[in-house]
């Protein structure tokens, strides 16, 4: 039984980033909830529907397809064959290991790219088919794909090999289908986030910083809602949120 | 007498991006139209008073120093003291000479920096301490800087030497203005216009390519109003808008 | 038996700029020509030979430690302890799938990847140790990394997601080490080949364009040479090498 | 009398780079040397005359036309209209500003912007109509333009903007000749140099570094002679040259 017409899917919705934008996203669509564990959104799924929205979270492995496909039927059951996606967000992060790259072992070194590049392949290419019918729905907006890029989008470290290749590969990803489904009405957008985010994980950094050296996970979720809104008179693909207070 | 006690400069408001963005920015202040004639700005000036809202224009050549300080003069005389400057747009343009280099003459070449860098130059030194000024005051929305950048801010093509000189330098200008007023609390961004803009200038071109081919005035009007609005915990400092159909 | 005291690891040795730069770093060291089947390098080791160098080819599949962890030994017997790694090439390439996104199926998305990047990592976690020895040994130029990129390390086009994914990691993982492995003395370099390669292979491609529409494969090796040749007082970690009529 | 056929124009021969690209080129070319006092090229004239070279000074206010016209008449009075110009260097460099912006004058601003960008308009009028004129002779290698980058051509720092708007600029007039006279046959190139040149004026920084923190001329000189040998099938445009011990 659908509860709404359009729904956004949210992958990655840990504390931060993901659930701030789900709670934006929230505020028009349904929203579909992906996370590895139960626990990274089983209360934020319950913050959402307690104020008046609708989410589901779906325990998910974006790097496996089965995981995914999984959660596609999931949404069939929940919403229908005549929902609407109207925006799929990509936010799944692996686990980071920085490192002097001969401490490097195989399996740390692509930890970060199995989930955020073929995580985001799996994704993208479970999502796009959805998307696409949408193009043919009356949408308030076109449909969006937005994935989260970081300052390692655009700049390898030193020791940072693991974490600059899966961002730099996701960036690949994102910019060839920007031109590829760009023309046939979806936005494609790679917002590169170039700073701390203010999440519980990050509390004790920059505590000396000042206010705005970090980056609030609203003012993300705010502006990938606004990409969302742009119409396709006039898509950005590309850009970069950082703290006014950020040396860059 | 002020009318209003914020308002926001916009430079360059011929029809088009100039114009749609005063528009825009009207909604929330007091405009002030700058364009070099007298022509530009009068029938637009007309349409935002008789429509509510607050615009006033002032004949400026932003190469000129004495111009630009002429502006600041009617703006005091206008708002007083008191006032707040919410936001400066540069969106002025040089005229632009495509031909082989050696057929360029000096006055061709540099006829676009001269008013989009040397222009942004004066024009940013005029309003950066109104800008400043502002941080004091309760405003809704940190004060913000916007240039308007074009797909030559990036890439310089064959004949186009002129242009791309003015576009390349420009984008230095607003990166250094970013780095060392962010800190301070004053949003610069860059905006990378990659496509053509849909103006009566523009209308026999890319007739055949379909709606959405060129961006419309009102996207970028409001991705600049967007950005404005973005508080100091994310800036976006750069990004760019095309036509969902541009092959880039 | 060693022939020489200083030797060349170049992988990825087929017709073209892999057999390229085996001949021009066998004018000065022996080379060790690395290549999935022995049938790609058999032919360039006897020419090598033939004329006077010193060649000896391995059949390696980078993507495997394993594989890469032979090669060592075979260089250890052949060459001996107190050898000197002068220089590592890069120039694997894998298996490229071009074809719209929702066609591409992972494992062929991701076999360029594989090799490129994994392959990459593979092969530098093997040679670093050896070139980092070889900063303490007497050698005529300070000890060489260098990746063979392509346009597609810059830019994802349509259909090409999987080769862009492949290439924009390898040059994250290239500009780490550069990072990491400049301070000690070793050389990395990442030269972006912009355009088609003159090989066997792309004979029938651009065959009216004209002389120098494609890329020699002996101008790439002379520019490896080169970067081979620049002292720590200036090296040169990215560079980009394209036909003198391709437009671009 | 000509001593030689063919020669190559370097603007800007200072002590540092613009010596130690002048006596490379003499190994091979008979070389103008352009500065703007006398002071600036007579010992360098007569250590190149000294030790079998051909080297001439002029006089030259590169930002002037009439002044660089004169160095065109030098050239034919002294070579003849036979002569042959192989290669010509674009190093010159204005005077530097580093200030807050508001404290910026115009003059000040534009400074370096008037000797890189416009210089380098001037020059490239007056030398690529002699290197089109190359393309038809019998020469070694192809008639090369090579324009010296900086750090601030790609990176705009607070407080930099006079020097980043000149060299963003020069990127964009160098990047557009290249696209225009690569297919004529003229190999246009950009040295982006990133980090301090070892220099008489430089002495003083960075002494605890240790060698190799800054970059040596010589190296540079080395760099853009490799340059100018590449062949037609493979030109290299854009490149950088840092020391091996910069962190970047």
């Amino acid at each position: 039984m659908a509860t709404s017409k359009a729904y956004a899917i949210i992958a990655g919705v840990g504390p931060g980033t993901g659930a701030a934008i789900a709670k934006k996203f929230a505020q028009a669509y349904s929203v579909v909830l992906l996370a590895r564990s139960t626990s990274s959104y089983s209360s934020l799924e319950k913050e959402i529907n307690d104020s008046g929205g609708d989410a589901f979270g779906v325990s998910t492995d974006v790097s496996s397809p089965d995981s995914i496909n999984n959660v596609l039927q999931e949404i069939d059951a929940k919403f229908g064959a005549d929902s609407t996606c109207a925006a799929a967000i990509f936010n799944a992060a692996g686990k980071l290991t920085i490192k002097p790259f001969l401490e490097q072992t195989e399996e740390a070194f692509l930890a970060p790219f199995n989930v955020n590049c073929i995580g985001g392949f799996h994704f993208s290419q479970a999502v796009l088919p959805l998307l696409l019918k949408a193009t043919n729905h009356s949408t308030t907006h076109p449909p969006t794909l937005i994935f989260t890029g970081a300052t390692a989008s655009l700049k390898a470290s030193a020791n940072f090999s693991s974490f600059a290749v899966s961002k730099f590969a996701t960036r690949a990803l994102v910019q060839s289908l920007t031109r590829e489904f760009g023309p046939k009405g979806i936005h494609v957008a790679h917002a590169i986030i170039d700073g701390i985010i203010d999440t519980p994980g990050t509390a004790d950094f920059m505590k000396d910083a000042g206010p705005d050296a970090k980056i609030s996970p609203e003012t993300i979720a705010e502006t990938y809602w606004y990409l969302h809104t742009q119409p396709k008179s006039g898509f950005t693909n590309e850009l970069e949120i950082r703290p006014s207070a950020e040396k860059w």
